[in-house]
């Protein structure tokens, strides 16, 4: 099958060598909004031009559209849909109800199948609290996030005058998670769940109490967590901390039996060193199911709790059943 | 929904409970070889003969078989399926495809559905290998069982001569699944990944160091095993050694992006304090995905890999994207 990536960040870097790693797919190319021949590719896929992509609508199996959510997904997948079949990582939660509905009606009105919201959060970590969910209806579930980079705390702390670069991990309380593998159900506040490890470059003579005071009562972004500031060099920032690392745990604990007696814990982690490249190995994924979807004749827009897992594999059913079940 | 159970031991009575915490399910009954006036149920569910479910036919939307996966349900899950959507544990990984086979033929031939080896092993630990192994192809995944009681293993030390009673747990080894996690992709033989734990009730007067030689050196279940051996009383065994604990491990580790340079882990776990009450949970929160696909006109065997998430919830396509992704 045919991959072609929209959009050439982190994520589609990620997405062009996760390709490689899968023996049924070929890259189609890259296409993108700057001039293609001012970009270079990882692995030397050929770049198209944004504009131009209709072209080449016969030739892509599944493009992997690989924008942000604030405002390129919102755009972008709606209108790709109508002529390809998508896949997209779209995260802003609270607007999935929204985007699922315009993705639904321009994939309809196309015949083709679009995939929204693939990654890990939204992503594996949904699937696993459905999963756990439905099997121990009486419990409650926890999502924890980290240790890893917030590329959006990062910014936040970036805009603060005196300030020349930052980065910003979120941080689970082990804490916290012990009491929810105890089966404790605690009610747990934000700032019991994670806290905020600030890594600072400053500019020579700032200010450095009133850039800590800054981050530590911004709000919304840090003002309801244990927030820690470290101020280090610009060297030692590029020497350890250049990594884009991220994970996190999905737990659930619920109770059966007589009088509800027996205890189960369900987690699941996740322990990443590059969270761009792990969320395009879950996207190339989901393409192969959209491409075995749209062969089905299925059309629309669908949510990995749509996709069957066996759609995910490059195996045939008898082999996995044989080797994995 | 009107949900019954087949066979009614652990497995049986942990399906009764489960029902209970579903509110879109009832349950019909429980089906039994042994004379109904002799079977008392947890939560006084009816009792039927097993004999007599032909008549019962078009009162029951999903049947759970609760047999053992050696003699029993290689005959029941067959027979039953021509008449009715079922549920089985089937878990002789060697013999799922012949097991597949013979019941997607009585399904087909009977229109029904018929979801095969639900469970955790088979079952959540084979979505898990295959979600793993889709999203990382450039990996390699391991699964570690316990700490829990294996029935099997318990039973072969009970018929060593001078033995009362016994109880086995199989560990897993800590400093295996550090590696694992530590990514090192190591090579590990059947003894570097579990150990088994005895407690072992003598008779009095028996020679217990030849029982103990015995479990050690038997083939296939202890040979091959570093196996503790510990002689408690019956009273012990019966204050201590109760319950049916069960848990285990699915870690894949994979790589990603230029070189190789950034490895990933995914870790999924359980830790049960019933064996068979948390099966059984699993297998109704199945049947409830059988009734949704009979109901869509949908037959034959299917897998855990077959069934899209969002079949096993209670809640809507819309209520899930709203609450869980």
């Amino acid at each position: 099958m045919n991959i072609a990536i929209y959009g050439y960040g982190n994520l589609g870097k990620g997405v062009e060598y996760s390709v490689k790693q899968n023996k049924d797919m070929e890259l189609f190319g890259v296409f993108t909004r700057r001039n293609p021949d001012s970009v270079k590719t990882v692995t030397g896929a050929k770049v198209y031009k944004a504009e131009e992509i209709l072209n080449y609508k016969e030739k892509i199996d599944v493009l992997i559209i690989c924008g942000g959510s604030a405002t390129d997904l919102p755009a972008m997948s709606p209108m790709l849909a109508e002529n390809f079949n998508i896949v997209d990582s779209f995260d802003t939660h609270a607007d999935i109800p929204l985007h699922f509905e315009r993705v639904d009606a321009a994939a309809k009105k196309g015949s083709t199948v679009a995939l929204i919201s693939a990654g890990w959060d939204p992503g594996l970590f949904s699937l696993n609290r459905l999963y756990a969910s439905a099997i121990l209806p009486d419990g409650k579930d926890y999502t924890f996030w980290g240790k890893g980079v917030s590329q959006g705390h990062s910014d936040a702390i970036r805009r603060i005058d005196g300030v020349i670069d930052a980065r910003q991990y979120t941080c689970p309380v082990d804490s916290a998670l012990e009491r929810v593998r105890g089966g404790e159900n605690p009610e747990l506040s934000t700032r019991e769940k994670h806290t905020r490890l600030c890594y600072v470059v400053a500019e020579e003579g700032a200010d450095k109490e009133r850039i800590e005071a800054e981050i530590k009562n911004m709000p919304k972004y840090f003002a309801d967590y244990d927030t820690t500031v470290n101020f280090i060099s610009l060297e030692e920032l590029e020497r350890d901390h250049k990594g884009i690392p991220h994970g996190g745990f999905v737990i659930r604990t619920g109770k059966t039996g007589d009088n509800n007696q027996n205890n189960h814990i369900i987690e699941y982690s996740l322990k990443l060193d590059s969270n761009p490249e792990f969320t395009a190995s879950v996207l190339v994924a989901y393409a192969r199911a959209v491409y075995k979807l749209k062969n089905r004749g299925d059309k629309g827009c669908k949510t990995v709790f749509d996709i069957a897992p066996a759609d995910l594999s490059v195996l045939s059913a008898e082999e996995i059943r044989a080797l994995m079940l």
